[in-house]
């Protein structure tokens, strides 16, 4: 896919295939409130990634879904082919924050028309080099990877809701995964192990060769069987709305890697560092408002400025 | 002071002053138990601090202290000159900790002879050039900066009880403190503020001129007003006890100072990196078990090791 590159992408970069939820979310931080605004996983990861790298999303909507939110996507040159509409309404997360903003309590859940939802690839889809299988039933992550011919890279993402209601079907899927972008508690919950470093070795052994452990505003710690690496979250002054942070990384981390076709250990963390930077700033504002007004400079910009945060020089 | 160096310790370093508690310790954790053993914040930074610097010890114990302790301090070339001996029992603390292992259950504290403890520093302490105050009342601390004559660095700790029991001394203290190494709620607790680089803002208005944040397994992070720097914990498969963690810290970060008379920005990164380093041998066992068998050897080979942890390049 070629083209000029107004974001960074690079002219040979490859696409990603998504698969995932989009939704209106209502949202209450200490900072403010908002109601059924532009949300879901897929959205905030091809939103992400598409600073990077094409995006092929794979959803579904109702009937009640604007225009405009899909002329948003477009207009970031996410693909809408493999969007269903679907008869019914789009579906919806409500939930809150308090000044602990490191986790969501979550008010109501309607999945609508995604309770029905089964993922249909079109046929140009099928093809895709980097998969992301956002936070979906792991029934429906296996379906999609069922329908991809020969991917390069899947990645996957989930939730306390599937590792204990359908451990059978994530187990199942994470044998076809490369690497799992998970929360914290969610691996120690899946490896069922206090000790983060030996849940990282256990998730290993599930079939992962990389393990992504998202640790808020801690930052983000990857281990793979060689090695591990930590990189802190950007301090921010203002978090505002962490909805969609994690779902953010992974979009910047995969988009990263699709850009530039390189899944060595070196380019493995510098997608972490830019995935980090996507998520700080999708947190500095409700929605997606943030990414909406976001240039690549100011990407590469905070990239330098994690480098400055993180850089010490052997001992004396 | 001079004098070989079998761990490290350059012939030019400076030597440290440390007052805070020397104590017992009984600790219960997931992994074990033990009664009354050799405990105290005094105690873990001038074990840590010994494998850099000298240290100049000022602390109180009772009748009760065994000379066995005493020796392994002496052995660690901590000078006990300041080390009162007073009438009654040596303060005792009892605490647990659960799976999780970032925060202490405190069972039982008896100050016993720290009662009464009124710092008196030994004539050649006073000129003392690196000064650290451990977590004690902050009029104590006080009290020992008064008879300090002109520190080239003072740093000191406190705690959630001295910041709302003695807010005023606590605020009179930071006024003569270069740097505050503190933990992320009491920083918090501190600034009366839930964001972190804020309330990080806050506390420099206070006084120091660097803020040292203790986050646990999560690390540690540094503010001042020109720079941040966020240092990973070193992640360990197997943490037995974190009780001193923070001081052993403490520790590491101000001997390495000391050692190489350096207050510049990339000299006190390497200082919290180095103190980092002692706090993840401190945590793999009870007491000062694993100081007392470790070397200068192990700690540089763990340096090492972070910064394979934490290293990656520009964007490519």
């Amino acid at each position: 896919m070629k083209r000029k590159s107004p974001q960074g992408i690079k002219e040979e970069s490859m696409s990603i295939l998504v698969v995932g939820s989009v939704a209106f979310d209502s949202v209450e931080t200490p900072f403010g409130k908002v109601d059924e605004v532009l949300g879901g996983s897929a959205t905030y990861f091809s939103s992400s990634a598409s600073f990077f790298s094409d995006v092929n999303l794979v959803a579904v909507v109702g009937e009640d879904f604007p225009d405009a939110h899909l002329d948003f996507l477009r207009s970031r040159n996410v693909d809408l082919a493999g969007l269903q509409r679907a008869p019914g309404e789009t579906f919806r997360w409500r939930g809150r924050y308090g000044y602990d903003l490191n986790e969501a309590q979550t008010l109501d859940t309607r999945l609508n028309v995604f309770q029905d939802f089964r993922p249909d690839l079109p046929e140009n889809y099928r093809d895709a080099d980097f998969v992301f299988l956002a936070n979906i039933d792991p029934e429906l992550q296996l379906e999609v990877l069922r329908q991809v011919r020969k991917p390069r890279l899947v990645a996957c993402d989930t939730m306390n809701f599937w590792i204990s209601g359908k451990r059978a079907a994530l187990l199942e899927t994470l044998k076809h995964v490369d690497i799992l972008v998970i929360n914290e508690a969610e691996a120690r919950q899946l490896a069922e192990e206090a000790n983060l470093s030996r849940a990282a070795r256990r998730i290993l052994d599930l079939g992962p060769e990389t393990v992504v452990i998202k640790r808020g505003e801690y930052g983000v710690i990857m281990f793979n069987a060689h090695s591990i690496f930590a990189a802190p979250a950007y301090p921010l002054e203002e978090v505002f709305d962490p909805t969609g942070a994690g779902d953010t990384f992974a979009g910047g981390f995969m988009g990263y890697l699709a850009a530039n076709r390189n899944l060595a250990e070196q380019s493995l963390r510098r997608a972490i560092v830019f995935g980090s930077v996507m998520a700080s700033f999708t947190v500095e504002d409700f929605s997606l408002n943030r990414l909406r007004e976001l240039d690549y400079a100011a990407i590469e910009d905070r990239y330098h400025r994690v480098r400055l945060l993180t850089e010490f020089d052997g001992p004396a």
